[in-house]
């Protein structure tokens, strides 16, 4: 399970403001943080966008691969900015993301042949309203490996987000479930060991209290480890999450135990 | 889910007093304390017992069910002292239990139809030595149920424990994803939901802290819980864990959720 931080985001004032500036220095200190704080990987959310919305995804883009190595996931709806983001990072990146909505299967999937990147698929009704179980998930799953394969991309460039909610919508509970049962059931779709991706923050979302949030997030994150999740998209700035992440993996990979390593 | 308590065990000293004095005083104390913390069902380990050790269990199940309504298991090796416990018994209770140890099948098994009580089956081999993987457990569970349908017991009246090991045993994490694998197969294995249990203190076996011990059962629990465990045996005085244990219901069961009540 890979950590990715998903701190670097517009409705972080010091971010939308540092955009608006174009100054790189806060945008550097939250990454160095996201680093230290054990992210493999920085999720750059831009947001929707207005103006000058290509500019600032190639600032950020700009900004934090001179930081680091660590794989970046380009975050947003706009594809003027998803393409200025591409255009200006030198190493591959991963493209987050489409789903069978028209206008990000006419406007984002095509970034992926054409910049060669990895890409997120949503697994998210036409219309981005969210299934409501897993039969539905695994149903779009179907149209969306149709929608890559006719646009000449490679499967195995493809990861899934098969869409987490917050536990207090409707079915909360009921819809985090059938996330684990679509992440186990993807493998045999695909007929490969298809990557995954889930975004943990959304499942606590509307928590009145920050260590609520953490020992829930704690919950359900093993879960999502047993079912072989690959990617976590999550605020790594959650210590006790993070923690959590690290023994899920000290479980997962196959060597000697230490209680010294807990 | 359903929480067991396994502190009713004879490892510890004020219960192995106490069952010497044949006092009931300590053990009701003990049990009141596992209720109040959740157990939902009590597990009566009365260990291998020597001299008297009909009567030691006897006494045991006796106490315990002047007490409360909550499900027994009876945990003990010896045929005799079990024999004991299920001819005071009151309600069924729980064979904890047999595997295909010769001795345990020739003395344990038919208690299980004699009594009419369930019984659980451990995924142990033939000289009661641990299975290296989900395969060979699997295969154990084949062999278990040919011999309770030999013995004329019905299979629902089983219930698998796939046995868990410490994590600083060999292999000690890659057995825990065993375990969870042999857990997700059972139900296909039985054509049937078959009930099963683990004890989550072997876990976490030889710890250095209970710090440890209990954030680590509480990575493993919700693993467990995302399998279809059906019993935990548990050490019932770790808060944490039993915290961790409802909220595995809370997303479990398809109803409102509610941040008051994390």
């Amino acid at each position: 399970m890979i950590l990715v931080s998903d701190n670097l985001q517009v409705t972080n004032p010091v971010v939308s403001k540092a955009m608006a500036a174009l100054d790189p220095q806060p945008v550097c200190d939250i990454v160095r943080q996201c680093l230290e704080r054990g992210a493999q990987a920085i999720d750059i959310n831009s947001g929707p966008l207005g103006k000058g919305s290509s500019d600032k995804m190639a600032f950020l883009v700009e900004t934090v691969q001179e930081m680091t190595d660590a794989p970046l996931l380009l975050d947003t709806a706009n594809p003027l900015a998803m393409e200025a983001g591409l255009t200006v990072s030198k190493k591959p990146v991963i493209i987050n993301g489409f789903s069978l909505e028209p206008v990000k299967m006419a406007r984002i999937l095509p970034l992926a042949k054409k910049h060669d990147a990895d890409i997120i698929g949503y697994l998210l009704n036409t219309d981005s309203s969210v299934p409501l179980n897993a039969d539905e998930r695994l149903n779009i799953a179907s149209r969306i490996i149709q929608a890559i394969e006719k646009e000449g991309i490679s499967p195995d460039r493809l990861i899934i987000d098969p869409v987490l909610v917050p536990l207090t919508w409707q079915q909360g509970p009921y819809q985090a479930m059938e996330v684990l049962t679509t992440l186990k059931m993807l493998p045999e779709l695909f007929g490969f060991p298809v990557r995954s991706i889930v975004g943990l923050s959304n499942l606590t979302s509307g928590a009145n209290s920050l260590k609520k949030r953490m020992f829930m997030e704690g919950v359900y994150l093993p879960m999502l480890s047993a079912a072989h999740l690959t990617l976590v998209l999550m605020n790594i700035f959650h210590p006790e999450t993070v923690a959590i992440a690290q023994a899920c993996k000290m479980l997962k990979q196959n060597s000697i135990f230490s209680w010294e390593s807990v």
